[in-house]
């Protein structure tokens, strides 16, 4: 059995806007109709391997726990950082945790990937799986260069890679200038770094202990001290927060004497800009690529991307651009300089416009909710609370709301009274009256508010 | 006294998306807070001119009055085309109609250009009107060229032209290629065709019988068995369609042996494409120009406007782009293609794509209404309704309908009740009962439908 451990804090905007920091790539539909994460999940379940632990961030964990029930997965363990320290804290932590398990393998996953051959990802995994059994070796997945990529890490090779075979790793490289990218890949003795780790419990602490010896007591005092809470494992925050951030890469992997690869071609990317969006999309013979309602008319090497059915995205004459249109944001960029996306997101920050961090639709523990409309004078949303989901109780001031339930049952209570609202029935909260509502039912419950 | 005729007739798609079949660039606010048919309008009122007659459709005539209104102007006379016949149709029918006062100087404008200083506008217009006086001309305004403009027709004089005197036109010009276009301006003889004309009643009404004689019978027809409908007056459709659709230009002032110009320069546009919008929309030192909620990151030569408060568009690192952001759809493209969008929504529209025509917003006699929300259960809309205004009485068998008026107040009937809801109250209306609403206040009436 294989332990999976999937990083899930991360709140990259190099994809904006469809990644914010409020709604996050790996949550994102980008490819399909399943998000990253869920891929991910997918991905590691089955017969080889153990149920997933998920390490996200307090701000993520309950859109984390809808996704992976939206899949029907019930056996995953939430574990929530109080605040990002980076990878070498959340895989210690999480090392740490599977402590009873110390000759188990532990694989490590960013939640934010893409792979296209499961199969050939899973026979590599398994190749990588008994490399560390046998030899106690910290091992990554190595890719398989096929271009000159200045976008990621690579790893150094004594002899040239054959596929399906764990090989000794002699050095780590920093994300490449365009020269030097090129000069790795010619070597054929380069692949690129995966960020995706096996190895058994034991070696990486041990590792750790040896390597970054300062993690070792935070680390542990949050595992020993973090609390359950609902049905997430919550790492102590005192504790955490004294630990300084540090990558897995610089603090470990560098540095382990025993580091080995497994070569792999599975159509992976970490999809971390648009033109990589671009490139998995398999753009047609002028360049093209779309998604969504879009219509491309005389454009060559560009991708266009509508994340509503409503919005209608249309390319004319185009050549190199990606445009990203959504409800409430739409980039137009150069695709040459897509990897800039983040640089025009702390800008928009800066600038505190909204849609820089926020996106149209706010998750909460108990559903989410979405404006449709705003006025001086009204505002209307669209709700959704999920199965046993409870809003608290509350009052307003200056507003009174009219609630029209489309799907589902609302249990509403108003003032003293509960009562049950059914689809198609409508009901009013008079300003200043204290109101709750909740879902009682079995499936979703979406409602109208004015 | 000159008589304004203002041709509100135009469906252009050339600035798509904001200017659509259903809602044409006159109507929109293109720059600042009024739309070019309001500027028109205000541009040709005053103490020189008479009530302004408005040449427009069946399917415009509610926006145009609605406009009018909103700027305050209750003297226009609407007539309504009901068929789209070309400018000669239009110039010869308002010709008719005004023949009471044959001696009378009448202007004819389009009602989507946009005039930037108009008092220097308003001196040609005198000059040009006491040259129609004194000589019986057809004049067009012409424009002193800046640039070789290959959009634009020309007109040829005999001499180099001079601000502020009214000359002989040689000849009419069609666009040019560029290279004509630049021999025509380096020949300082040349004026751009503005499309606006002044001449008396009478003059033109003898041009047509003379030049266009086949005009003259179904024309005189359409405005002798016209009817008034509402505040409309409606020529008639049968003698109407019997016209063969021809520009005025072609009809008649090719031919016309008398025809004259006035040279202005008054910062005129026909904004016949996004890259005129962008032309006069004073680019920055970078070439970039931008309207409403938009960041430009290192972008040069390029056009960025959102149309609505609520969608945030950025551009990065573009060159030479112009993009378009509405709710429901977004162009982006290459600025010297922006030409073609026409081209672009004759392809949207035999995919049967609704943006192509439909604005988000459907205008009705009564006001107008736009869904919030589309699901396949329900639907949301935002509706508004004029003071004094009707919707037809009606019962939908597959919908019931929640209603929250918002701001105004509502009479409202259901079945034989009849009731006044205000805002911040709601009604129900169930499945299959007959319904109506109506508006009897001085101001418009704003609701929800769910």
């Amino acid at each position: 059995m294989i332990y999976p451990v999937i990083l899930c804090g991360g709140s990259g905007t190099r994809l904006w806007p469809t990644s914010r920091r409020a709604y996050p790539k790996q949550f994102a539909e980008l490819l399909g109709r399943e998000s990253l994460f869920q891929a991910t999940l997918k991905r590691l379940s089955g017969k080889d391997f153990a149920a997933p632990m998920v390490v996200t961030s307090d701000d993520f964990r309950f859109i984390a726990t809808e996704q992976a029930g939206a899949i029907g997965l019930d056996d995953a363990r939430f574990v929530v950082e109080p605040s990002a320290r980076d990878t070498a804290a959340a895989i210690l932590s999480a090392a740490l945790m599977l402590a009873d398990h110390e000759d188990a393998v532990m694989l490590v996953a960013p939640s934010d990937h893409v792979i296209a051959d499961v199969p050939a990802f899973l026979t590599a995994v398994q190749t990588a799986a008994k490399a560390v059994e046998d030899t106690g070796a910290l091992l990554t997945l190595g890719v398989t260069c096929d271009r000159p990529e200045t976008g990621y890490g690579y790893l150094e090779l004594a002899s040239p890679p054959k596929d399906g075979a764990a090989l000794p790793l002699t050095r780590f490289c920093e994300k490449p200038d365009a020269e030097t990218a090129a000069r790795m890949v010619a070597s054929g003795k380069k692949l690129w770094n995966s960020g995706i780790f096996l190895f058994r419990v034991a070696d990486v602490i041990a590792a750790f202990s040896k390597h970054a010896p300062d993690l070792m007591l935070p680390c542990q005092a949050a595992v020993d001290q973090g609390k359950e809470d609902l049905n997430f494992f919550r790492l102590d925050a005192t504790a955490y927060e004294k630990i300084e951030p540090i990558s897995f890469d610089f603090a470990i992997m560098e540095k382990a004497a025993n580091s080995m690869t497994v070569p792999v071609s599975a159509g992976w990317s970490d999809l971390g800009s648009w033109d990589a969006i671009w490139r998995i999309s398999e753009p047609d013979t002028d360049g093209v690529a779309t998604h969504g309602s879009v219509t491309a008319f005389d454009c060559r090497d560009s991708y266009l991307r509508s994340e509503d059915d409503a919005i209608h995205l249309v390319g004319l004459g185009l050549n190199g651009i990606v445009a990203v249109a959504m409800r409430d944001a739409v980039l137009v960029a150069d695709k040459a300089r897509a990897q800039d996306a983040k640089n025009v997101v702390a800008v928009l920050r800066a600038a505190e416009v909204p849609q820089a961090d926020h996106a149209p639709r706010f998750h909460r523990p108990w559903g989410w909710y979405e404006t449709l409309c705003m006025d001086s004078r009204f505002q209307v949303k669209r709700i959704m609370v999920l199965p046993g989901g409870v809003l608290s109780l509350q009052s307003h001031v200056h507003r009174s709301e009219h609630w029209v339930v489309v799907a589902g049952t609302a249990e509403v209570t108003i003032g003293e009274k509960v009562q049950l609202v059914t689809e198609n029935q409508g009901v009013y909260i008079p300003l200043g009256t204290v109101h709750r509502m909740a879902n009682r039912g079995q499936l979703p419950m979406y409602l109208i508010e004015v």
